[in-house]
């Protein structure tokens, strides 16, 4: 059985997560905040951050979402992910960079360092400069989902893939954490409410962090 | 032909060119600066980041330097760089991301940030704390590739894999731009001899960038 290492508003975790989810693969959640930089979990990742997935009876360690997506999905054949010619899988990776990397950094990063780093850990008000300029730059990830789906069904193409769950999950965190305004968002709002309803997305809107609430229409399917 | 979008000191560049030359697929170089944002480049990448690999006769764009390796690691056999179980390429992989993040993020931007940036674009003095910060970090991730050669004939296992050629990357610039200290790390140092001994690696170290020059050892095989 799969352990999976992470805390309930980590966005790479949650991506691990829908892949699990729609490849009804199994697993263990176990709790790690890894801003307390725990010696036995800093043994098993170097780099001290989550989510890390462990086979205890391998014994197998696997460290990084990507890592983790690309291993599930070259050992399990079911609801490929990262499907379709070389160039195809090439534009899902691309997406999946951009929404772990760009959309993480200037938008999702922020919140959770002021909305609930700050909070939890250092007991400091948030910097509203730092909130306006998330919620801004959140305001420009949602523009180009706009465009995308101008042009596609699913954030990649024709197909949902990994992309879709990658944007998913940071864009989750961000609206859980109130950086999301989906006024003038159409486009992105159908293809959020269609994400929403997925069997894999339900058991993570039903989470909550402690102390941190998220807005009423957080969970709601009409937002 | 294929085109790559990069400039000399940019790291992930430098991954991808290792990557073809050990594949022996020919290249050819577009000199771009990514802090431009020139129109063009931003069209063919959102993201506004090199390197960028074009085919135009395709058309074929591959945007992110993960990606493109992935993709030539699916569409080219010769010198397969990912190879092994499942559970070896996802260790590949774990160590090419932490090269690629982590790394970057703690050495190679910052020493690129104060002493590249801030003299060719801010006309700045760099900054000494973040320089000695930098090496600082640079130090324990040598600390950490030692450890991993006591066990290992290369970084990832006992074959040679891109996980190496991610950590040349980055230890390539910031040895350029005068950032690493191998004194007391002689695992490193025997491993980044052997890289720098390859034919893919030669071109690379023969490149200037205008402006700023590398320390003494940068190029030789003895350092
Ligand atoms: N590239 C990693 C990024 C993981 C990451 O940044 N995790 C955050 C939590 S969302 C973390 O552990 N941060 C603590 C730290 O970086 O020290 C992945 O995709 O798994
Ligand atoms: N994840 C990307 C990172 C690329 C990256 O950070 N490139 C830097 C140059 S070394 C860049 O273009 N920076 C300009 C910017 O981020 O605006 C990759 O692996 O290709």
């Amino acid at each position: 059985m799969w352990q999976l290492y992470q805390f309930p508003l980590c966005p790479f975790s949650r991506k691990v997560r829908f892949l699990l989810g729609e490849k009804g693969i199994g697993y263990e959640l176990i709790r790690e905040s890894p801003w307390l930089k725990r010696d036995e979990f800093v043994d098993m990742n170097p780099a001290g951050q989550t989510p890390v997935m462990v086979d205890s009876s391998a014994p197998v360690i696997l460290v990084d979402s990507q890592v983790i997506c690309e291993f599930l999905e070259e050992t399990v054949d079911r609801m490929p992910l990262i499907s379709g010619t070389a160039v195809h899988r090439a534009e899902i990776r691309r997406l999946v960079s951009l929404f772990d990397n760009k959309l993480y950094f200037e938008v999702t990063a922020p919140l959770m360092n002021e909305r609930m780093l700050k909070r939890l850990v250092h007991r400091q008000a948030p910097d509203a400069a730092i909130l306006r300029g998330a919620m801004k730059n959140a305001n420009s990830h949602l523009d180009y989902i706009d465009w995308l789906l101008d042009h596609r069904r699913w954030l990649a193409g024709p197909v949902l893939s990994l992309a879709d769950f990658a944007a998913a999950a940071q864009i989750s965190v961000s609206d859980y954490l109130g950086g999301v305004d989906w006024r003038g968002h159409e486009n992105s709002r159908e293809w959020y409410a269609a994400m929403k309803s997925r069997p894999s997305f339900q058991p993570i809107l039903a989470e909550r962090m402690e102390v941190i609430l998220p807005p009423d229409h957080y969970d709601q399917p009409d937002f």
